[in-house]
Formats: C-alpha cells, sequence, structure tokens
C-alpha cells in the first residue's frame, strides 16, 4: 500500500480524529444495539469497535516488546480472519458474545489509544510504522462505513423499525438522463501514487478501452419501479442463472428493505421507514439486480476501468474538486440530518451510492500482496466477488478516490449499493 | 391444571414474591448479557423477562376492555409458540433483537404488574382469573430455572469464560452405593389433587409395576469416568442407533461443560471452571448418554412411574417432609452460595438433578388439555421427549413434587440432568 | 427371539420358497428400476436382493472356516446398520452404485443359496443355526414389504409415472361404522411364545389397561376428506407441534401419494393413478396426520396393548381365524391382483394397513437384546419412533400376528399406513 | 455463434459420425452404470444420451409442424436449464429416474436421428437450420466429455472401483522445464470467424498484454508432491480465503482421485488405480488448487488473453499444424488405448489437459448472446466461474481451437483439469 509523508504531529490529530468520529456515530447505539449481529455477514457494533483497536494492537503495538498486551484471549476474540496473526473466533458466533461489555471495549481502546499516542511522540517511531498507522485509519474508516450498514441490517429485522436518526431528508435533484461519452483510447487506471491506496488499486497500468458511454446519473427508484412493473423479478431471461436461483431462493422482489403496504411502496431507512421517492437512487441492489436491470434498460453495467476512466476525465473537466472539499466521514452531511441515505443529487460519480461494474474482482498485473499478515487484507478474497466503485454517503470523504475498489459478492444488499449504466 | 383456593392477598404477596425473584436472579446480568442467545434452544434473558411478562398481560389483563396494552408490537415479539394468540417471532432470531431494550422490558414489567395488582385487590377478579394467575406464576418460576440454564449456555461458549456467582462450592456428601427394591404392585401414578400440578400430571391413575430396584442415589463423576475411561464414548453397540449418530456427528466424549486440560478434567459451572470431583452427581448429561450409561453398567433407566412410585414410598417413610421446607425457589441455597449447580449430597430423589427416565412423554390416559390457548403449555410437546422427574438445584423449590414431569429431547445436555439407574 | 421346532427339511423348503418368492415380486423390474434411490429412508431393489442374501451369508456361512466368501467387499457394501459387523457403506448414496450389476448380485444369491441349501442338509447344522435361519427369512420378508414401498416411492417420484403391477382394483367394502368396547382389565401382551417372534415382542407380560373402546374399521378416504374439507392442515391446534412443523416445511395439504388435478383427488398406486374412491381406507399417512385426525374426530389413537388385546379377543371370537389361512407373503392376493394397494374391506386388525398407535417405541420391562451382532437388529432403534400394529396388504402373511411392532418415526408415510380411532 | 457453410451431404455425415461416436463410448456401460449421478454436478450417462437427442428434437424438430413428438414429457425431463423451454426437472434428482429406461432412450435417439436424417435430405432444411444443427453436433460433443468425466466420478465413488477401459497407458514424456516469453503487445482474441465458434468467444477484439512468460510445460505430478510434501494443503497463506475454507470443509489433500496407500500415492483413472508417475501432468486439479500451488511457486496463473495470445503464437511458429491432424474426438486415441487419461507428453497447449486461466468468465465487449433459447448457452453463466483453455484428451479434437472457453467454478475438480505457470 502506498502512503504519502505527513509530519508526525499530524499524523496523531488524524488518528484522534477517526477514533472519536467513531465514537461520534456510535453515541446513540445502547449497549443491546451494540450486541445485535443479523445475519453472518454483519458485525456487532462492539466487535467493530474492538476489531479496529485489535487492529492497532496487533500490527504496531505487538511489536514493541514494552508494550503490555489488554487481554490475552482479545487476540483471539478479535481477529477477524488474518491466518498468520492466529485462530479466529467464529464469525457467525459473533453475535454471542456478551464479554468484554460494551464498557470494557471503551476502555480498551482508551487503553491503546494512550499507548500508541504516547509512542507516537517519537518520530522514529511514526516513521517505522507509518505505513500500518495509515492503513490502520482507513480501515477503521471502512469500518465506520460497515457500522452503519450492519446497524441498518440490524434495525430493518427488527419489528419496531428502529430509527438511527431523526432528521427528515434533504430532497433529491431530479436525473438528468445525459449520457457520458468517450472514444477508443489507452487509459491509465490504478492509483496515481502521490496519496494512501490499498495493495489492491496497484500498480497503475495501462488499459485498452473500447469506445463506450456512461449514464451522468444513477438509476432512479422511479425507473427500477418500472423495471418491477414489467416483470422485472418474474422474467428469467433477464437473469443470470445464479441471479435468478437468488431470485427464487429468497424471494426477492424488490430491492432490500422496500416493503409493499397499504398499495404504496416504502423502504427502511436509518431514519426509519419513508415512501419510496421516484427520483432518488436506487439503493440496496445485488450485483445480480443491477445486471439484470441493464440487460431490461438493453444497456450494460460499466468495467472497473471504463468507471476509473470516466470518473477521472470528468473530474479533470469539473472546476469544482469535489475531493479537496470533503473532511472528515461523512460529517457535514450527518450533522446536518440530511445523509446516511440516497438523498445526494444523483449524477455525482463519487460519494452517493456504490456502483457495481461488471468486473470481478482480480489482482492487476503485477499486482503483489505486502508481506505479513497485512498481505490477508486484500489479496486473498479475489474470488467470486465483484468490484463496486465510487463511494457512500456513508463512506469516509477521504476515500472517494476514482481508483478505490469496494468489492462484495454478487448477491449482497446491505451495502448502500446502486446502478450506473454503460453502453 | 388443578389448583387450591388461597386467599387474594396471599396470592398477591405470591406474585409479588415471584416476580421479585426474578428480578433478583437476575441483578447482577449487564445488558449485554441479557441479550444472548447462544443457541436455538437457549433464549435470551431479556426475552424470559418480557415473556413472562407477557403471559400475564395476555392471559389475564387482555381480557379486561379498560386494560389498555402496553405496547402492541409485545403480542407478538414475546408470544412463544401459542398459534391461538397468533403469529409468532421466529424462535432463532430472539437473539438478533436489541429492542426494545432492557430498561424498556423492566418498564413492561412494572407496567403489567402495576396494573395485575391493582385488580388483585378485587376478589371477583381473583376468583375469575385465579387458575391463570397460579399457572402464570409457576411459568414464570420455570422460567427462572431457563433463565440460570440459558445464560450458564451462553458464558460457557464465550471463552473469557465469565462467573455467573463467585462463592466456592459446598462439598457434596459420597453415594451410599444403596438400592431400594419394591415388590409388583399396583400404584397410583399423577397429582393427587390438593395443590396445584400441570394438566399433564392428571388424570391420576391406576398402574401395574413390576418388581424393580432404584439406586439410593445419583450417578457420580467419579463412575462416570469409568464408563469413559472404558471408552464408554467410543463403543457404538452401548448405545442406542440415534445416540450413537449424535455421538459421532457432535464429536461427544464427556458430558457437556467439562473440558480435558493438562491431564485433568474440568467443569464449567455458573461459579467458572472448576475441578471435576469424584464424589458429585454427574451433571449435563443428555438422555442418550443416561441410557448408555446404564447399559454399560448393565443396569437400566427407571421409567417414569417406578420413579414416581418409590419417591412417594420414600417420602412417606421419612419423617422430614422434604417438600415442606421449601420456601421460595432455591431461595436459601443462592444466598449461601452453593447452590446452581451439582453440590447437594446424592442421594436426593428431589432437587438435585433433573433425572432422564426412560419414559417417552405421552399423555395419560383420559387426559385433556385446558380449553383455549393455555392448552398449548403442555400437551401438543407430548413427541419424540423423554420425561425427566425430580427437579434440580435450579428448579424453583415449590416444583418439587413427585408427580412434576419435565420433558426435553433426548439429546438435549444444557439442563441441569443427571442419572439414576433401576434394575 | 424365538422359534419353534421344524423339521431340517421343512426348513429348507421354507427357504426356497421365501427366496424364490422374493424373485417373484421383482421380477417385472428392469435393471434400472433396481437402481433407484428416491429418498434417504429408502433403498435401491438391488441393495434390498444383496442385503438380504449378506444377512445368511454373515451370520451363518462366514462362520463356517470352509466357506469362501463371495466378494469381500461385499461385506462392507451391502452391511445396513451392525456395527458389530463393521463399517457401513453410506445408506444416503446407496443409489449411486452400480456394481455389482443386477445379474452379479443375482448370482451371489444363488451362490449363498446353495451354500446354504448344501450344507442344510446336514441336521446338525440346522439345529446350530436354526435361530438365525428362521429370523433370516423373516428379515428377507420384512425386506420383501420393503421393496413394494420402495419402488411405489420411486416410481411416484418419476413424472412418468410407472405402474408395478397392470391389473385393475378389486371394490373394497364400506365401513361399518360400529366400535368394539372392552371394560377395565388386566391382560396379557406380548408374544405367546410358541411360534417365531422377534426379541422386541418379548417378555410377555401382564398390563392394566383402562375401559376403552375401539373401532372395527379403519378411517376411509371419505372420513379424511371431511378432516381436509374443514381445514384439518391449516389448523395448528389440531396439530403436536412437531407435527405442525412438518406441515409448514413440507408443505402437506393430503396423504402421500394423492394429487388434485381437474378438480378432482387422485392417488398414485402401484398400478398407476387412480381415482381417490371414498369407502377405502386412507392410507399413507403420518403418526402426525393420524394423530391430528384423531383429535379432529373427537378421539385418539389406541395404546399399542389395547390394540393388542382388541386383537385378540375379536380372533378369539372370529370362528374364522385368519391366521391359518396365510400361505407365502401375500400371495393369492398378488395372483389375483388385487393386493399391494388399500383394497380389502375395512374392519380388519390385521393385514389391510399398518396402524399407528399411540404408543412410542420402547423396551417391554425385562427385555433382553440377544447377544452379538443380531442384538443389533431391533433394541437399538427404541427413540423416537412410533408402534404400528396390523400388517399390510404387502406384508408377508406370516408376519400378521397381534404381538408384533413395527415402527416408524413420526413423519413417516411411505409405508402402508392407516388409522384406526379409539376412544 | 459463427459458423462455416458445408454442403448438406456432408453435415448428414457429421451428424452420423457424432451420433455414432457417443454410442461408441457408451458401449461398454451397462444399465446400470447409465443410471448413476455421484454428485449434484453430474449427470447420469442415460441422461446425457437423452438430453443430446432432445436439443436436436427441441430447437430443430418441433419448429417442423408435421413432426410428432417422442414423448410429451421429454420435453420436462430433458431439459437442462433453458427456462424459455420450460419447466426443468430438478437436476440432483436425475439419478433417481429409471424410466425411460436405457432401451426406450436409444429407441428416442433412433427416432429423432430418422426424422432428422430425413429432412436433412432437403437443401432448404438444412439452410434453414445449418447453425442449430452445427452447435447441436458441438453440444453432443461437450457432453461427449462430460460422459467421461461423469462415469469417471462415478466409478471412483464405488468402493469396487471399476475400470471403464482395460488398455495400459502409454508413457509420457518428461517436461522441459522451458518458458515461452513474450513483450508487451496488442493481441487480437476471440475467434477469427471462418470456423465454428460459440458465442462466448466473440467478438474477436483487441486486448494490450503486458510482457509475460508462459510455462512450455504442464505442472507435473512429481512437481505438485513437492508442493504437498512443503505442506502446500496446511498453509492457509499459500490460498485465496475461499479455497481455504473449502480445503478445510472438504478435508483436500491431494488432487482429487488420488489415494494415499502403503506409503505409496496412488490415483484412479478410467482404466482403474494406478500408481502416480512423476512425470506426467498433474490432473483433476481445481481452481483454488492451481492458484495455491502457484502462489507456492513463486508464479502465477496466465489470464485467458495471455493463454490465447501464446497458443496462436506457438501454433503459427509450428510447422506441423496440430489441429489439422485432427478427426473425430480423440478417436485414434481411444483405439489404440492412451487416452482419457493425461499420458501426452507435456508441453501441449492444446489436448493433453484443461488448464485454469486467472481469468474470472465474463462477456467480451460487444457480447450479444443469440436471440432465442439458444441465447441461455452460454451467457447466462458468466458469474463465480473461471475460464479453461486448452482442451484435454476426453475433449473432441474438433474443439482444440485458441480461442475456445471452458468455464466452470473454482471448486471443481472433476474435470480433466490442470495447471499451466505464468509469470
Amino acid at each position: 500500500m502506498s502512503t504519502v509523508v505527513s509530519p508526525p504531529q499530524q499524523l496523531s490529530s488524524q488518528y484522534r480524529g477517526v477514533r472519536e468520529f467513531t465514537q461520534r456515530i456510535t453515541a446513540s447505539l445502547t449497549p443491546e444495539d451494540c450486541m445485535v449481529q443479523s445475519m453472518d455477514d454483519a458485525s456487532p457494533v462492539r466487535w467493530h469497535l474492538a476489531h479496529t483497536t485489535w487492529f492497532f494492537e496487533t500490527f504496531i503495538l505487538r511489536s514493541d516488546p514494552q508494550y503490555e498486551e489488554y487481554h490475552e484471549q482479545f487476540r483471539y476474540l478479535f481477529n477477524s480472519y488474518y491466518n498468520s496473526v492466529g485462530e479466529q473466533f467464529p464469525r457467525p458466533r459473533r453475535g454471542t458474545q456478551s464479554r468484554p461489555g460494551l464498557d470494557e471495549i471503551w476502555r480498551y481502546r482508551r487503553y491503546v489509544d494512550e499507548a500508541l499516542l504516547e509512542r507516537m511522540q517519537q518520530p522514529e517511531f511514526v516513521e517505522r510504522h507509518r505505513d500500518t498507522l495509515v492503513v490502520g485509519l482507513n480501515h477503521e474508516q471502512q469500518h465506520q462505513e460497515l457500522i452503519l450498514t450492519d446497524i441498518k441490517h440490524a434495525f430493518a429485522t427488527n419489528p419496531l423499525l428502529p430509527s438511527f436518526e431523526a432528521r427528515p431528508f434533504a430532497p433529491a435533484a431530479p436525473a438528468s438522463g445525459r449520457w457520458h461519452r468517450f472514444g477508443e483510447t489507452h487509459g491509465q487506471v490504478g492509483h496515481p501514487g502521490r496519496t494512501f491506496c490499498y495493495d489492491n488499486e496497484l500498480p497503475r497500468h495501462r488499459v485498452l478501452l473500447p469506445e463506450f458511454g456512461i449514464a451522468a446519473d444513477l438509476v432512479t427508484c422511479g425507473e427500477y419501479r418500472r423495471f418491477m412493473q414489467d416483470d422485472g423479478y418474474r422474467r428469467p431471461e433477464l437473469w443470470l442463472s445464479m441471479g435468478w436461483d437468488t431470485v427464487q431462493r429468497q424471494g426477492w422482489d424488490a430491492p432490500l428493505y422496500w416493503r409493499h403496504r397499504d398499495d404504496r411502496w416504502q423502504m427502511f431507512t436509518l431514519a426509519g421507514l419513508v415512501p419510496v421517492e421516484d427520483d432518488w437512487p436506487v439503493c440496496h441492489i445485488s450485483y445480480f439486480e443491477a445486471d439484470a436491470y441493464a440487460r431490461w434498460a438493453g444497456k450494460r453495467l460499466p468495467t472497473e476501468f471504463e468507471w476509473e476512466y470516466a470518473c477521472c476525465r470528468l473530474a479533470a473537466e469539473d472546476e469544482e474538486d469535489r475531493t479537496e472539499s470533503q473532511g472528515q466521514f461523512a460529517d457535514d452531511l450527518v450533522r446536518q440530518g440530511h445523509a446516511l441515505h440516497p438523498t445526494q443529487a444523483a449524477g455525482d460519480m463519487c460519494g452517493t451510492l456504490w456502483q457495481w461494474t461488471a468486473s470481478a474482482y482480480h489482482a492487476y498485473p503485477g499486482y503483489r500482496p505486502p508481506p505479513g499478515a497485512i498481505g490477508e487484507y486484500n489479496g486473498k478474497f479475489m474470488c467470486n466477488q465483484y468490484v463496486l466503485r465510487g463511494g457512500s454517503v456513508a463512506s469516509s470523504r477521504g476515500h472517494l478516490r476514482p481508483s478505490y475498489r469496494n468489492f462484495f459478492p454478487p448477491d449482497a444488499r446491505w451495502q448502500f449499493s446502486g446502478i450506473r449504466l454503460a453502453e
């Protein structure tokens, strides 16, 4: 992974900022809320809080012989999937652990924060661990997004339909219907290298892109409802074979969190149940649904390289560089109460919804995972997953870069994922 | 179900006592502890607290048109298995509900307590609902025992092995090795009728018993270890076919909660991990294991009627009637810190460990479940379960009667269940 | 198991008769038909043919050092469940074995027949193995019935609905509606001992029976349709809890093999699809359905001892002893083309349909399985099964005795099983 | 799909040839062999025989109003996965159908052959259906290969380990250890268009290939054993995360069909059990194993375009064009008894073993499936599968073209699949 040099003080300040932001977004949750694991793919909030701390303790502090680890069992309890570190507590049982309790986990966080921040006053320490520290902060920001997606799933499966936040939605701008078109070209893809990126965004390399068009807007709820009204969920010819099996087996007939009541479609959001608005981008869509919708619409999904190339070209054309104005994770938006649900104007490439691409998640030519346990971060998941691009309202603003590759299995729907068409 | 008449004031006082005792035994648990569902068969403590309250609200208060129900969704959320009342929230997902939170559930309990106790000041109200009130109290006492077995299971599956209580064990008296023998006889079985009993203990009827012997003591850990050392878990000829399949599939090689470390057997108790003591009665045994042990020992399990007849005969011989001195649920024992684990002297028929009988759980001749939803309490479970008799250290003292029939599937091990042999 | 002495020649002749009858009932089946395993509980016909032969080879011939076993792998391949004999080929994969082919299996049968019949010319040999020989013949007759039930299931799951036999049904006599009533009494149950019986029919012992009534007829299809029309499959209050779960999970809405087409009920029989006739006894019923029907009818199922007592009393009253006229397995009936499906007049206790009793399958007081591998024949299955009594049109006529105990899990429906009510 | 024009007579002759070849390779199988379905992914031979016939009947003959279909149920029974044609008999139950019997299926084949060959005498008929006829023949040849892989799996799971063919192996040439290297280039990939190809080989398009090397030889058994000896199956760091899960869950410790006995490795082949020879190419390897082996060896798998480019370049350099000498499906090889197992000299790109590539199976830019049901042939499977290239000893010789894309899920091992490394 590649990082840019910043002075130690700045890194300490970033560390504090990221860690505090985690505290802020979980402030309204009860100890019980932080226990829920509503499906195997999701984790309890308390686990996210502990695991992100475990990351700093395991990959940085434990290399210091002076450091006394907080609790010897935590090495096992909060290891997600790092075989090099050791055995892992079984993932589907994360929701059955009541101890350590939430208070204890906050103590654990403070303990690690103090140990780390004290050491970070020494420039040599920062230099030695800079790469891992930066990965650890980006890692925690990824888990901030997962906290939101996982608690949304947890609340959605509770018949009381609790709200995570109380404020009303801001209205969305309608879709423009425009398309961007590009001629055949060689494009550079992958991270250009001045700032942080993950290993899977490298090496930057040249690809040959055919002539293509890409929609200026995300597919909206209104457009998706036309697909539904046209029997989209009942016509096997629109679906991949595995997708059709999933539709049948799971009984899908609408995006996740939509429900039909009193002849109207509603959807569950972090602010509770609201009516589906036609102008909003459709969200909580699987790859299978995105692919079927595109087929129905006579279009296709973009490849990840088409998406990246278009994103870079459009950003260059754009006078107002969006990525500059981004501060902390979805920060202002959260304060103003109109984020964490698909409310931004359609038309953005980044920061509204993750967008499924047609590309299976694989290694770039010459890809090498970093040595050691951190090498397990990304590389070993390059199988049976699809790349999503763009970032969502729930993503950390600093993650909204053209080369960022998110990835999920084709049936995953609980992320903030939508559809952008290509042709 | 059959109950004896007591004055309204007495019933109110019993109501208060039982409800407060629930509060007492759960006092040391955190909100997170009360969330855990460590397997489908167990329920979160918060669910037990709400469901026992739901019982009084549903079967008594709701018949009063003046009563305003606490929350309309609770009817669905806290219904265990009463189809007559309506749909039920899926049992295996009880552990995924963080709302209502524990505080809210305690408010729910107080709301129902107040509504009920106020109405119980009217004698006619008590008369009209006396049977259901008494069932409700017995029901709550059953759930007090389940709270203990379920939290024990939850803690045992947590690598931190938390303790529920802190005090040391009282030493157990060694087994006597004696047997009680009875000649062929006609016995009366079933509840004699002056006090409360469940519908499944009726009608009292006459049975023909062959000559039989029954052990004066429960099988001890030391005896059970000899069975283990003699390859008891590796010899299919000792097991029922379904039992052997279970041994293979689950990898059983010792009672539940036993673990072999550093060449010694330890067992997890509500006071944490302790060494296995040879003199203690062996606990957390399935029917399959009890049956295999009996076959290995050249004996058999008693039928439920042999057990009941022997218990009545021995109680009659006993000058000091044990059932009289019993007050609240395991009350003194809990206070003295030596209960909730198998510590009493072996030799008791009642109050140490539930004892598997050879009898499948079925209806007595002429059995009729009560009309209405309460009819679903016992009768519909009379299939593929085995009867246990005697009550355990975790049972409410008022439940320790000879005719009481507990029942579990033959592979269940998380109850406080042991072995008494017959021949 | 208990057998009566007959001269060696007679036993050889019986052996030939039973083995040839197996050949006769499978004569119309193709090699492919003999391969089908349509569910885990059923076995391919080729397996039945080999396993019954394996029984004689394993338990009799192998004890002779002169005997050369046919194929060393057959010991493993055709062992059903005898752990004392060794490992068993996995049951659910019996249908995936094409070798040994059907021809080879017939050669195996002839090889064992010759080896055995030659040895049976020596009286000492017969004396030494008499018990096992007789068990082996009864065992093969049990498998003759299973061949019919299993091939019926196999054909029923084939969309071509092949017929096993071609002749038309004989009309059934209508039900009489009569009841037999008996006062409270002590009855002797279990096999009286002059002829062959299985170990599970012993020891004969005295039981105390309450006053009871038992229906003279089996429940008919017409009666069962009234249960269905009265929403019998949609009312949870009529069902055991496990039964209701099964109804929901399996989508049961009629007996096995019934199908509703063009507004009429039809049923699949060994002679193909025929209309459901109201006068016929209802067949292919699970314990759960029998129990639910009885509850709906305001009656109950008889216990196995009520059934046995009534059967003996009625047989004694009957001038024409049915058991005398019985020759080979369903022999005349098969020839006349009116057996192998529920066609006999209702009202018979024996030989029409197996009848579910309310009794869980358990050991009689003092029961001891025979020593050695044969001890695994019956005893280890005494768990979570229910006793059926009476025998069916597909049963060997020699098995139609009052003390015979058949047993299946409560959800089993592919046997020829029906309902007789008690009260 | 794209085909080249040949005169009607030639097509009839090809039709006869392909259909007869199916008969030839199944000639030694018994009716029972043709019934076996040893896992869900495999099909019974009888099903392959019927389904390939169904293909011609459904997609060609049924469009002729004069044609009388052989049996109306066959439309459902032998439909593999064409939703446009209608419902399909459930795939995992194909092995439970004994009817139509093998004889009947051969009659079905003759009936369709006659109907088709008669119509093929009319040039207009051939013209109208030429594309589908050619697809049908290629389809049948694909199933010829599946017949071999499926019967191999069936025989391997039978403890008798039957042989499909009796002749000895021809010795393999040792691997050369050479590598072919290519500089960065633009390559044309996809089918060039003069002869038949599948839709998924089109459109031909230009790709940008980085500098790369590709091994001249397939990985051998000897090399693979070094991976095994180096704990290859016990080191999670060598595996994709899903691969490691599969290794654990399935207990993999060697390629499929290998077994360790008496301190030696043997492997099951279509000629029975033989010792593993170090010089042979390793076969029956999953994508997961190929990927882990490559990581262990410090190499990687080639992309499908690297493979195709190298294959075309090497073929052009090769004076003796291998594809010209190819006649019928593995024809001479079969006659000479040295095919159907990995015996050819390593070093071939085509015709020895399928080779896993690093490429997920996806659509080429501008890909369009053909209209109608044939559009379901390839396109709907473009998800969670990996591309294999090259063809195996069991492949039809006419399929050995550089652009041919085979595809299987990453855990599939029962195909004749091996490993070629790249760097």
